[in-house]
């Protein structure tokens, strides 16, 4: 255990660049804390000629990650290229089949193929890490697989994306329209190559459909994951609820019910007062209900080369101090498939549409609610200064397929000049 | 590793009894993430007779928790008498000298013999765990020791003492005296059997100082911490602050500044949207300032049968599992003493007290502070229906020292009816 334990890595873009500096600059501290040094020595990346403001001249470099993922000279293998599927999956593989241990930031490899994964890594004995592929800086992972593992997991809610949540702010803050919002973030770098990743809710439910397969012992099912963005969403919204003593998060939540599993990422009105109303800007926030600890919030970073290259180092000195979890919590043979479910708990939605400004219009989109037995809690048709009335309604607890059904019938009433858009409020 | 791992609990307390449900409840999820079966061996408490509701018949039962520590058929010693020596002392020392870990939720212990405890455990190659000692369900030892072992630690802070925030929380929201909900939390059994721990801030004292040892690689130094209860707060005291955006919160901080290492645990003002102003009633927060991660911020339940058994449980699974990190994060011989130091960075202040109800007293206060440097922000003088005039005051930013100075000059001037009382104004 006191001898070097030697690292390669893959990948020197925010977190790779990090992770070195870490390394480089924390080395007497983290050997402190390991109980041994700890080495890089083997990268690859793209560009070896770029100019990264560090010296990269005592490590070996190889152009394939794969020539990097075999090097006898490493023990452990850190993956942060991205991409769910090769090179990066066969890079895994091929690292965890050479008997090294594994330590990706990558959640869409994980959500597509984590079971394999960790089943590769089990049966070489070696460990398959990824605390930084949910919720960066925040100890997301270890916290349930580990602090928690006395509990039986009631639900998981979480804001883990932080650009949507800063969007969501700055939209609320600035009273700026998503467009300008959404063109800025691009323009500040804060959105993935294809901003769908994100404002489309597909890469929180990524980190979703990670965090649910330890807190239930199920296999890593992210086609599941009921999952809208935050694409819809409209200034008017976000002061309409704001008036009610609202905020609306890209929410995700996940909870096994009489049903089977339910796991959504959507857009949620949740209390303004509440841990998760109060979380502004880039901030990520999970919460776990368990059994015995009662709600555990986490709230940190979600992203940037600090808070990711902290959670990559947390893997590194895991290793490092010899300790080992199984990738999901326990072994991975044992992970069932669960039956999903859509959303089967009812709760109070908030209905945004345009009327036709003409008699009788109100009482038919009421009509049609309340023939499917929803009831109005409250209604609100706002001014306006043209054809179209701007309505808002809040509805007492419903299910969601009878939301859904009832606002079919709204639309066959022909009173609406947009579909209506839905949002569920949340306790939390 | 596939053996039962063999456990003895010393204290049928309310933790004690949760460990107990808690293994029998979820044995099978337990074991599935631990990767082998644990196994409740022999107990001792003070009542064998005692009715406790749950079977004990398995058990077998040691009326001395020496003998308990002892067994040569248990492999984990849990300490849950408290207590800040012998004969938890004793027991302690005995099961890690036997070659048992220990797992213990007793802070007092720690806070006063931690340092040669770690050693011992260190010496006998044995884990002494605690993550129930400190914020209760919340894995402030685990995140600190583990998750954010790749950071130098800038700065930790929070709320770690349920009651105190109970306490405050209830006369912000009843408008009741001090002492009217301090009896009613007595009356309800929230506060330790000697009430100085919690309202004294001793207890919570006792948590910052193991927290500081992890964050900065010293030896636990408990009596350095700086420590004032929140006796002395007032119900105006909490009005006025709220007027000004404030909330009163037992806050502990600890950091380390060029004079040496700060740490201390006193009522503060801090802004009434933040995280730590918006924790109501018996929650804990805890937040690690990494260099790094950025704040990380934990939130949960300090106290109580659930969480805490949730805590011991994390660190009864951890020993399952095999895994071991240094009871404070690092080889307990590489710890250094590190020179205390008082409140040694500059802060605004609140100072409230009672002036006498005659002409040029007022100017007399602000005549002693403005000699000390200290410069106004704030004043207030509310109204009075007698000879006691109840001001308000809040200072630009200056050191604790100046600000005793200045204080101790005005009681001589004579113009003051009480002593003024001064609270901190904390960023956080």
């Amino acid at each position: 255990m006191s001898s070097i334990l030697k690292i390669g890595i893959a990948g020197l873009g925010t977190v790779g660049l990090g992770v070195l500096k870490i390394l480089s600059s924390h080395s007497e501290l983290i050997t402190s804390r390991s109980g041994r040094s700890i080495e890089l020595k083997a990268i690859s990346a793209r560009s070896k000629s770029k100019n990264r403001g560090v010296s990269l001249d005592d490590l070996a470099w190889e152009s394939n990650i794969i020539d990097l993922a075999k090097r006898s000279d490493i023990d452990v293998f850190i993956e942060l290229i991205g991409g769910d599927d090769d090179p990066a999956k066969e890079a895994v593989e091929t690292a965890l089949k050479s008997g090294k241990h594994v330590i990706t930031a990558n959640k869409a490899l994980l959500a597509k193929h984590g079971q394999e994964l960790a089943e590769l890594a089990e049966k070489n004995n070696v460990s398959l890490k990824f605390e930084a592929a949910v919720a960066g800086g925040i100890p997301a992972i270890k916290t349930l697989t580990e602090s928690l593992a006395g509990n039986k997991i009631n639900k998981i809610m979480g804001v883990m994306n932080g650009t949507c949540n800063y969007i969501l702010t700055r939209m609320e803050n600035s009273n700026l329209a998503y467009e300008t919002v959404f063109n800025e973030a691009q323009k500040l770098g804060y959105l993935e190559a294809d901003p769908t990743l994100d404002v489309g809710g597909i890469d929180a439910g990524h980190k979703l459909a990670i965090l649910t397969s330890i807190a239930f012992g199920t296999q890593i099912d992210f086609a599941a994951v009921d999952t809208q963005g935050i694409e819809l969403i409209s200034v008017q919204d976000i002061e309409q609820t704001r008036e009610m003593g609202y905020r609306i998060k890209l929410l995700g939540v996940s909870q096994i019910t009489d049903e089977g599993l339910e796991q959504r990422m959507q857009p949620c009105l949740v209390s303004a007062t509440s841990p998760i109303g109060q979380l502004e800007n880039a901030m990520n926030m999970i919460i776990f209900d368990g059994d015995n600890s009662g709600q555990v919030i986490l709230r940190g970073a979600g992203a940037g080369e600090g808070p990711t290259s902290s959670a990559v180092m947390s893997d590194i000195i895991d290793i490092a101090r010899g300790n080992k979890v199984p990738t999901f919590g326990q072994s991975a043979t044992s992970l069932i498939k669960m039956n999903p479910v859509f959303t089967s708990t009812p709760a109070a939605y908030y209905i945004r549409t345009k009327l036709k400004d003409s008699p009788g219009v109100l009482a038919k989109m009421a009509n049609a609610l309340g023939n499917n037995g929803i009831s109005i809690d409250r209604m609100r048709q706002t001014q306006h200064a043209d054809v179209a009335a701007p309505v808002v309604i809040v509805t007492h607890k419903t299910l969601p397929e009878t939301l859904n059904k009832a606002l079919k019938e709204v639309l066959k009433t022909g009173v609406t000049l947009e579909p209506p858009v839905a949002l569920r409020i949340e306790d939390v």
